[in-house]
């Protein structure tokens, strides 16, 4: 498969001035070599490298001019995918680009499947498999805490650890190699004690890892939330005081588009999903619209429910149909209004359906509390813990789930080293705790695993 | 106003998997020299010149790293700009690009208007305005006939031509200055007639630019198109086989979505902008949905007319009322539904109304006659001219313009030269034509026009 040359449009496509062709491969230099004309350093394609030449793209068929370019030459295995890379900078529309792209099809690039470029820089060991899938998680980063983890990922710092707690385990298991060599003797009592220990260090370093993965998920996918609440109680306005000052971050994007991130409201840095946007405007209420089953579907779908009540009216019959739905869920309640009246609202009675929820007196039309109700949202997705941009964060549910397998199966190794267990039967877990970790890295995965996770990446990447 | 350092994103937004931030300017290099952290080429910035270098970018303030990047160096004047230019190409989604953006003008670059690139390239003498003018048009290219007048125009052909003429009547213009030195002797027949003679080649030369500009702006702006005829005659079946074979070549490109070109179909090379295409498909008949007053504005702006009528009924009254609004305009007849009966249309009928039109047999539900209906779209705009692809083409209107007024004056300077007008004011005549042959290249406009014509260009370019 890697002697094809593959070849993609990277940039996205539309109308910009710039628009990149990157092809990688054996033939990438030699096709270039075919299509390119230099204006003047003619001989690039001998030995240059990491150089930028200006010419233009001609058909060799016709020696029609395609467009006029910068060409970038890489070789292998210093570039991104450890081959020779071309990459081709056109005029950015549609069109030239098509017509680009179709010569080097023609010339005898092949097209790259989605995500194939990573793919190869992983096969080729220049990115490990979490540094690999980064890349896809800083393009559709949300936050800038979402990409600064991503970054982080992609620096290698959650591989390092992994490696680090791969590392040890080997040395567990070398021990234990070493006493099985030696059966006739009893395991001297410090050297299993000394191994509990160990591995107890290890399980600490995974669980602190995973403490925070359900905020690296947050960080990463974002915060699928619900507001609820009675009809007028004031649900539009709070989505749209929510999302003024989001839009006017995001058009701060020359040429962004307010679609683009059309769902996605930042709260200091905390991408909050809101489910279903568009109905939640359209309706008045939730339950109305979509009946009980279905709202208690999408209910059970959220991270996060914004509950609504109304401080002019206390609590009536619609706030307890309401609550009746979610109240066993996470919630923050925001008693809405208070710049009209007085709270008549009965707070000890909200407590007894919610005991441990935050509650805050918010005005969404006069945006009072709106900055204690982001602050809320925080505390809540960090649950006192660190920061995103601190600590490094588990944010791929892939990487989670691999790490609760070696931490089963590392305490079960600790389990056996405790009691009477045969010791070579405790190796078997810690090899089982140690693959899991490579799963991460991908220094022993399967083909499929890693067709499926790179058929996520776009085009060109 | 060259004395900033500008910068924008220069790659369409959206996810893509490199985005490339362009900045130009005398400071472009010392900014990213605070910015960019190379891996290893750490000296890039002292004379490094078309190279790649690559590392991270890094916020000097907290030393975050904010993406891994590959930074161009290209100095001036040997650059787009004919300024210091640096291009970071970054992981291609909005927040890491907002992200260095950001930093980049924190560190004291200032965000780049639209067109501001190519109007630095411009006011530095890289390109003339016509080349500059051209980088848009192959951005914004429907067609491969599109692109390629611009990418002809984009060479200098178009400019080429302009300066020939400019130089020519230089030419005619200092022999007048020599007859006006001596004013005593009579001008002689013979310097008369070959000043005549010079003349009628140059005007000869702007009609044939001339003759091919319509075409030429129909290959850039599109053929505005609208499809008429009574209910139910088949307009939508038509707009959909046009379409049909459109969506497959543009959904050859990977990721494009379908509404990037929604409204243009590409006939063989020639964009089909189809007028109110959404309108079209929602009501069965123009006239009901949108009244007389305003279906005729709408026709009016229409380049061509496609006129749909049923061969199983015949002309009816209904016929009658569409053909009454469109009769003096340019229009392709098309008997539809010729697989289901033979045509009971009275051919010589319709050609009371439109003698000179084409008329054609088609089934849009078949897909039969489509080949010829294409055909005769592309012999209508071309006219029995030369295509597109084998002479310059004027598709600027704003050329088309200043070409006419050229052809006046020169024209003018002609009958001048003819009569017993004192031959200064030929000069005149002759010096007006040079001037606005100049509005073409530029050589001689002002800074309004510039900035007009800029400010049409998309952020980046």
């Amino acid at each position: 498969m890697l002697e094809d040359t593959i070849v993609a449009i990277a940039t996205p496509l539309g109308e910009g001035s710039i628009g990149v062709i990157r092809m990688s491969g054996p033939k990438a230099i030699e096709i270039g070599y075919k299509v390119f004309c230099a204006k003047k350093n003619k001989n690039w394609f001998i030995k240059d490298n990491y150089k930028i030449i200006y010419g233009h793209v001609i058909d060799p068929q016709n020696n029609e001019i395609l467009d006029e370019v910068l060409l970038s030459v890489m070789r292998g295995p210093h570039s991104f995918t450890a081959e020779d890379v071309v990459e081709i900078s056109c005029h950015g529309g549609i069109v030239p680009l098509k017509r680009v792209l179709d010569l080097l099809l023609r010339m005898g690039a092949r097209l790259a499947e989605p995500g194939e470029f990573s793919k190869r820089a992983f096969i080729n060991g220049r990115l490990d498999l979490a540094q690999a899938e980064s890349i896809i998680d800083i393009i559709k980063a949300k936050t800038d805490a979402g990409a600064k983890i991503a970054i982080g990922q992609l620096q290698g710092r959650l591989s390092e650890q992994v490696l680090t707690l791969q590392n040890e385990i080997l040395g567990l298991m070398a021990k234990i190699e070493a006493i099985i060599d030696f059966p006739e003797d009893d395991i001297p009592e410090q050297t299993l004690d000394e191994m509990v220990l160990t591995c107890q260090r290890l399980i600490n370093k995974i669980e602190k890892l995973l403490d925070h993965a359900d905020s690296g998920k947050i960080y990463r996918e974002g915060l699928k939330t619900v507001i609820v609440g009675k009809p007028n109680v004031g649900k539009s306005s709070l989505l749209n005081a929510l999302l003024r000052e989001q839009r006017a971050i995001v058009t701060d994007v020359p040429g962004t588009t307010r679609d683009v991130i059309e769902e996605v409201i930042n709260i200091k840095g905390v991408p909050l999903k809101i489910i279903d946007t568009a109905g939640l405007r359209e309706t008045q209420d939730l339950v109305e619209k979509l009946g009980v089953e279905k709202s208690r579907q999408l209910l059970g779908e959220a991270d996060l429910i914004l509950l609504l009540v109304d401080a002019s009216t206390g609590l009536v019959k619609e706030d307890l149909n309401v609550i009746n739905l979610i109240k066993d869920k996470r919630v923050l309640i925001l008693i809405n209004k208070i710049d009209i009246t007085a709270n008549l609202i009965d707070v000890n009675e909200l407590k007894e359906y919610f005991y441990d929820s935050t509650i805050l007196e918010i005005s969404a039309q006069q945006e009072i509390g709106l900055d204690q109700l982001e602050q809320a949202i925080v505390d809540l997705v960090l649950a006192g813990k660190l920061a995103a941009t601190e600590n490094i964060l588990v944010s791929n549910s892939r990487h989670k789930i691999a790490l609760e397998k070696a931490h089963t199966h590392l305490k079960e190794a600790q389990r056996g080293m405790k009691t009477s267990i045969p010791i070579d039967l405790v190796s078997i877990d810690l090899k089982s705790s140690w693959e899991f970790l490579g799963d991460i890295t991908g220094n022993n995965v399967s083909e499929d695993l890693i067709d499926r996770i790179f058929a996520d990446f776009c085009i060109g990447k």
